[in-house]
C-alpha cells in the first residue's frame, strides 16, 4: 500500500499539538480521575456544555474575549444552516456555566455545585506551552442571591486533598480577599479609576518584581508613596493570626474603613472554615500580594504555587464573583470556583519530571501464545481472568517468546502467562513477573487468585 | 442585578442542544466508566486527538467528509495565525486514527489498541435526533502488515460484557463478513462496478424492505433473478452451524469461488473465536443481510440490534478495514473496529426508557445544618466520612430541617446526618434514610461503618 499523497502534512495545526502518548494520556485520565473523585466527595456534579455556543453568548461580558474566539462554519455552505459565522468555540467554562444555568434554572437546585473537564478553545497567537485546545478543569459552586463563605473554605480542602492524593509534592495555597486590596486601597486614598489597574499590577508582583511595580503604579497615576504603602501591605507576613492581627492593626490606624473591614472579616471566616475542615497549616497561608488579573472577582481569591517548581506560575486558581453566572438570568448569583489548566500543566509537570507517564498499556497480564493450537485455552483463561476484574491482553501473534516478553515490557504490562502443551495438560500455567523476573508454576484454578495479590503488592 | 441584555438568545446554537442535566450527565459517566472498564480488560489504551486537524487530513480518504466539515476561523483576523481557513473540525475518530498513528509510529507497540471516546464534529442539516457535535466512542486494534482474526472475534465479546454491565435489556450482535457478500455477488456474475452499489442497497433491507431493495437492486443495472437470487442469500438463516454449512453448500454449488470461499473461513474463525470466549449463543448471531454502508470495510462487519427497540437501528456496528488507517503512512494496516454514537444513542435510550439518569447529586450523605454554632462539628463530621471515600453534601445554609430534607430528596441524596445541641453533647448523631424512611441514633464514631453499611446495601 502506498500513502494516499507524499506532500500531506499529517501533523496537528499550529497550538492543536496536544495529544498524548498512550502513557501520557492515561496519566491524564488518572489525574481526571483522582479530580472527579474529590470533587464527588464535596458533593460537586458534573457537568458539560457543547464546544460551541452562539457569539452572542460568548461575547455577552463585553468583547473582550473577541481576540480569542474561533467562529466555525461548513467549508461546504449548506442552504439549511443558518447560524453560519453566529457560532464560536467557547473559550473558558465560566459564560458556558452562566448560560447552562440560564438553560436549565427550573430543573437545578441551589446551591449549584458542579465540575465540568472538558475542552476549551482560544484562537491566540501560538507559542511554546500556549495551547489553542486544553482541557480547562473547573470547579464552582453558585447560589441564589447569596452563598455562604464556607463554600469559599472548602475549596483549599479540596486543592489539598486533589494535590496529595496525585502526589505532586510540596505546594502553597495563597489565600487574600479582593476586598481586603480594594478597601485598603480606597483607605489610602486610591481612586476608585485607579484600583483596577492597581489590581492587576499588583498581580504582576511574582513576575516582574517590586521596583517594576512600583514604576508601573506610578504610571497610573498613583503617588511614590502611595505605591510604597501598597507594596509594604503587600509584604505583611506571618502565620495566619498574625496577618490577621496586623489586618486589624492596619484597619484601625486607618479608621475602621467598612469596605477593608467587610474583606478582613471575609478572609478571617474563610480561613476559620480552612482550619475546621482539617487542613494542614504548612499547605495554606494568607498571601496579600494575591489579586487575580480577572476583573470578575470580588471577594476571595486563591493561587496555588508548587513549591521549587515557582516559574511554572500559579497552577490551580480561581475566586469569588458576584456579577458573572446571572448575567443570562438576571438574578445576583454570587459564585465561587476554581480553575486548573490540565494540558498545560500535565505538559509541564512531565517535562519538570514531577509526574511520570503510566504505563502505555492498562493490562495487568499478558496471556502468551506459545502454540496456536492451544488458542482456546489462551482465550478461556484470559475470559477468566477479566470476570476476576484483571485486564487481560491475550498475544494473538505467533512470535518467539523472547519477542512476547519484549512486547509485554514494552507495554508496561507487569505480568505474563504461559502456557505451553506440557501446562494444557496438567491444567496449569506458568506466572512470570517481569519486574522481579521470578517465574512460578500454579495450577490454572489458582491463578486468579495468585495474580490478584501479585497487583495488590505492586501498591 | 438584571440582565446584561434582554435580547440574548442564550440556547444552543441548532444542533448543539446535545448538554445534559446533572443526572443525565452523571448516566453518561457510568457509561463512559463502564466501556472504559471493559476496552481495559481486553488491553485498549486510551487516546485523545485535538477536535481540530488539518483540512488535508480531514480530506485525505477523497472529499467524502466535503459536506459535514466545519471549519474554524479567528472572529478578528490575527497576523500570527496562518493557518486560518486550512483547518477544520474533526467528523469521525478514524481519520485522526490514521494521523495519530503516522504521528507516533516510533512510539507505538503493533498492534495497536486504544480506544478514544471524545467528541466529534458533523456540520449535516440539523433535525430531530441529529447532532452537530456527539460523542463518539470508538475502539480499534491495527497491526502492521496483518492483524489476527482473533481481534475480530473479541468484538462481540466485548459489546455483549458492556451491554450487559449497563442492563440495557435484550440485544443482538449480528455478524457478517464482507467477503461473503462480494464474494457471493462475484460468483452470480454482478460486475466489480455494480457490487459497491449493490452492498448499500442490501444494507437497506432493514429500513426499506425487500420489495424496494429489488426494485433498486434492478435500478442498478442487476437483473431480476439476481436480485431475488441476493435477497434468497441474505436471508439465509438458523444458528452459526446450520449457516457456515448452508454457506459450504452454495459455494459448492457456485464452484467454490476463492473469494467466497475466503469470506466464509474468515466467518467461520471469527465465530469459533467468539464461541471459546464464552459469549452466550443467544447474543450473537451470523446474519446475511448485514453489509454496513460505509466503504472500507474489507472482512467481519457488525451491527447490534436492541430487541423490542429495532426502531433505533444499530446501536453498535463496525467492521474489518484494510486500506484505512496505514494512509498517511504507506504501509498495510489492517484494522478491526467499533464505533458507538453515545450522545444520540443515551438520548434515545433516555428518551424509550430502557435507561433511567441516576441522582442528580454524587453526594451519598447530606450533613444537615441545625444550628450554625456547631458548624465546626458539621464540617468535622464531614471530613471524616470524605476520608473513608463517602460522597457528603455539608448544608452551610440556616434553613428548616423540611428545606433541608427537601433539598436532599431533590438532589437524590438518601442519607442525612442530623446533629442537634443534644448530639453534640453525646458525641452522637441521628442517621435518616430517605428511601426507607428510618431513622437512627448512632455514635459519631461508629457513623462511617453505618453509613457504608448502608450504602453497601443499596446495591
Amino acid at each position: 500500500m502506498s500513502k494516499i499523497d507524499e506532500n500531506i502534512n499529517f501533523k496537528p495545526p499550529s497550538g492543536f499539538d496536544i495529544e498524548f502518548l498512550p502513557a501520557e494520556k492515561r496519566l491524564e485520565q488518572y489525574l481526571i480521575d483522582t479530580m472527579r473523585n474529590v470533587f464527588e466527595q464535596y458533593g460537586y456534579t458534573p457537568i458539560e456544555t457543547p464546544a460551541v455556543e452562539r457569539l452572542e453568548v460568548l461575547q455577552a461580558k463585553g468583547n473582550q474575549g473577541d481576540n480569542i474566539i474561533y467562529s466555525i462554519s461548513p467549508i461546504v455552505s449548506e442552504d439549511g444552516d443558518k447560524d453560519s459565522d453566529r457560532r464560536g468555540l467557547k473559550f473558558d467554562q465560566t459564560v458556558p456555566l452562566a448560560a447552562y444555568i440560564a438553560r436549565h434554572l427550573n430543573d437545578l437546585s441551589f446551591p449549584f455545585a458542579r465540575y465540568q473537564m472538558d475542552m476549551v478553545f482560544r484562537g491566540e497567537r501560538a507559542k511554546k506551552g500556549r495551547y489553542r485546545q486544553f482541557r480547562q478543569c473547573d470547579i464552582d459552586v453558585v447560589g441564589r442571591g447569596k452563598l455562604s463563605l464556607l463554600y469559599d473554605a472548602q475549596i483549599p480542602a479540596i486543592i489539598a486533598q486533589i494535590f496529595d492524593a496525585i502526589n505532586i509534592g510540596k505546594y502553597l495555597i495563597r489565600i487574600n480577599n479582593r476586598k481586603v486590596l480594594t478597601g485598603f486601597f480606597s483607605a489610602i486614598a486610591i481612586t476608585p479609576e485607579q484600583i483596577r489597574t492597581c489590581l492587576k499590577v499588583v498581580d504582576m508582583l511574582d513576575k516582574i518584581g517590586e521596583a517594576k511595580v512600583k514604576l508601573e503604579l506610578e504610571k497610573q497615576g498613583v503617588s511614590g508613596s502611595q505605591a510604597e504603602q501598597i507594596i509594604g501591605f503587600t509584604k505583611i507576613k506571618g502565620d495566619n493570626n498574625a496577618v490577621l492581627e496586623q489586618l486589624a492593626q492596619v484597619s484601625q490606624a486607618l479608621g475602621n474603613p467598612t469596605d477593608f473591614e467587610q474583606g478582613i472579616s471575609e478572609l478571617r471566616e474563610v480561613i476559620n472554615g480552612v482550619i475546621a475542615l482539617g487542613v494542614p497549616t504548612d499547605k495554606y497561608c494568607i498571601d496579600l500580594a494575591i489579586a487575580r488579573g480577572l476583573e470578575y472577582y470580588t471577594g476571595t481569591v486563591y493561587e496555588t504555587t508548587l513549591i521549587g517548581y515557582e516559574s511554572l506560575g500559579s497552577i490551580c486558581s480561581g475566586g469569588r464573583y458576584e456579577e458573572l453566572v446571572g448575567i443570562f438570568v438576571g438574578e445576583k448569583m454570587p459564585g465561587v470556583g476554581i480553575s486548573i489548566g490540565l494540558t498545560r500543566l500535565l505538559r509541564q509537570l512531565m517535562d519538570a519530571k514531577v509526574l511520570k507517564p503510566l504505563a502505555p498499556s492498562p493490562a495487568q497480564v499478558m496471556v502468551l501464545n506459545l502454540n496456536p493450537e492451544f488458542m482456546n485455552t489462551y482465550l478461556q483463561v484470559s475470559q477468566t481472568l477479566r470476570q476476576a476484574g484483571i485486564n487481560v491482553l491475550t498475544s494473538f501473534e505467533s512470535r518467539p517468546i523472547g519477542k512476547q516478553f519484549q512486547q509485554a515490557d514494552k507495554l508496561g504490562i507487569p505480568l505474563c502467562v504461559i502456557i505451553g502443551e506440557a501446562e494444557v495438560k496438567s491444567k496449569t500455567c506458568n506466572l512470570k513477573n517481569l519486574k522481579t523476573g521470578i517465574q512460578k508454576a500454579i495450577a490454572l484454578d489458582d491463578l486468579v487468585a495468585e495474580i490478584l495479590a501479585e497487583i495488590a503488592l505492586k501498591h
